[in-house]
């Protein structure tokens, strides 16, 4: 019997390198059969790669963006200056365009921005900034998740059935690889989360692979879970927490909130590093509404009749009086006071 | 512009019909793209066809499995009386044993068997009475969903925007048609109901050939709908209706029922032909486990992660609390006095 091992989507320079003008990007669609890398030599692929869903994740999918920004800075290498400066301004505007509801893209493209702009004007290769830059980004990231996923770990249970939605990413990892660590019997209920099956697919065999049992059900199956008593938590992850305590999260994420609210079952969210500064409330969220083509569609097979609409919100917001605790890696916060976040002491190792 | 047409899944003879020694069943699994029948010689694949899903909902599948009773009758003809009694018997059970949420399937069978041994007893022809009760069940099955669905559609106001999860039924269809020859403009927002996407593939169709604008969302998505307003009625069917109120039917159906008395949207149930006399609570009513396997896979296409368990309860339970009113053929109940629908007046037409 082997102790718990952390899995492939936990440390993220493992699933997306910078290597001298190619973004590798681990093709998360076609987890976990193959592991196969998109690479993109212009920062349109990478964009068009964060649209396809090739990465995902709020986090994640800025650490590509920031790459991405690297990308142009080589790109525009012969460029003379003014016209360079445009270059680098006009893919941080296109990577910016990508996806809307998470908010880690936008701090970390418009400082990646800042920082090739400086050394451009001090004679510096802002190529290397941004790429130094955006590597520290994620190494701070590995952190939050750790210590994150180690807070949210303190407060499960010996016996916990965990729901969780989609894939709430490396701190759901941490989580769990810690739980077990700590010698609690905790078993995960992964819902496939349709339209891309990351609950299916990802959660599930990371789940696996850390050690934890994993049940799969259909989107549909929560609710008669919490009827039948057969779950003592909700957990998932957040693209995006306002000062005020909304959760935006994959689409689903609210349903299943509501239902555990009714039936008195806690809904932990892992808040990583906290909520977004720049939005106040949820109306500060944007929810990115995507090709309804795609609800026609599992794994490229179509599933639905012929002549008829879709429709596709690919994030939901919960208010907070769904939400129990916000776990980052500065500790534990109610959904009510979360903006203390910025006045909670940086976490230590 | 054409009115409003009854589509095919309308009535029940035009999709499950007994012709000398065969059963023909539609195979609900290929619509919308194929109309194909499934042909059984033996009351055994009668039976496989009904747990294999080639017909669905608790009215038709029962008429199948009556059907299947009357094959049954054939294929021992040759058979000494007290054999053949025994046959049937042992047909009666297997046909039982098939499918057990749905409540109608029992007394069909059980009247069928009764009169298939009173005409073996009498000296007549056991295939003739079984297969003149089950036409005779399936012409008031008809006609009590004709009527429900028009009891349902005097319910429904002028811009209507109706959740209807999994597929209704007859009654759904008469619903919708019935609504629209009186000028009401409605709208049908339609779950796609994995594993087995009733709502993406029969309910979508029907809906569109009905002439209903429908609009097609994964089973994680309601949540967001009836928090964005976008909601205003929510009508499903029953597979079974205990006479204390609760209701029975495709997994889900809980979910989103506890999502719409959250949000103060009626919740109104298709009863059909009413309750189920046999039911007096929700402890009588089984709910079906199928095979975890059915999860991992969309239209044959391998969804899930490997390595992992499922589970698959096929349907749920809505106590009363959470339902506004059933729609039968004798009128409106509340799910509080639904056992009156046995003092209620016969229909008329």
């Amino acid at each position: 019997m082997n102790g718990p091992k952390l899995p492939l989507l936990t440390n993220r320079a493992d699933t997306l390198k910078y290597e001298d003008g190619v973004v590798r990007i681990l093709d998360r669609r076609r987890l976990p059969e193959e592991t196969v890398f998109v690479d993109c030599r212009d920062y349109r692929e990478v964009a068009r790669a964060i649209v396809d869903m090739v990465i995902q994740g709020a986090p994640p999918l800025a650490y590509a963006a920031g790459y991405g920004l690297a990308l142009a800075c080589r790109q525009s290498r012969d460029l003379p200056a003014p016209e360079r400066r445009r270059a680098l301004e006009q893919a941080h505007r296109e990577l910016r365009a990508t996806r809307p509801t998470g908010a880690d893209i936008f701090p970390l493209l418009d400082r990646a921005l800042a920082l090739a702009l400086a050394a451009l004007e001090e004679g510096r290769d802002p190529e290397a900034a941004v790429r130094e830059f955006v590597d520290g980004q994620i190494r701070a990231g590995d952190r939050a998740a750790r210590l994150c996923g180690s807070h949210a770990a303190g407060l499960l249970e010996d016996g916990d059935r965990i729901l969780t939605h989609c894939f709430a990413g490396a701190a759901l990892n941490y989580m769990l690889y810690f739980a077990l660590k700590a010698g609690k019997r905790i078993e995960l209920i992964a819902t496939e989360t349709r339209p891309y099956l990351q609950g299916a697919r990802l959660t599930a065999a990371q789940a696996r692979e850390i050690g934890v049992p994993v049940t799969l059900v259909t989107d549909n199956m929560p609710g008669y879970l919490f009827y039948r008593g057969m779950i003592t938590k909700y957990v998932t992850a957040a693209d995006s927490i306002s000062l005020d305590g909304h959760v935006s999260n994959k689409i689903g994420t609210f349903q299943y909130a509501v239902l555990a609210h009714h039936f008195g079952v806690p809904f932990m969210v892992l808040g990583y590093d906290g909520p977004d500064r720049e939005r106040a409330t949820a109306a500060d969220i944007p929810i990115e509404e995507r090709d309804p083509e795609e609800v026609f569609y599992c794994r490229g097979v179509r599933t639905a009749a012929e002549g008829i609409r879709g429709y596709y919100p690919a994030f939901d917001i919960t208010p907070p009086q769904y939400v129990s605790v916000i776990a980052t890696d500065r500790g534990l916060f109610s959904p009510w006071n979360v903006r203390d976040y910025f006045r909670a002491p940086e976490p230590e190792e």
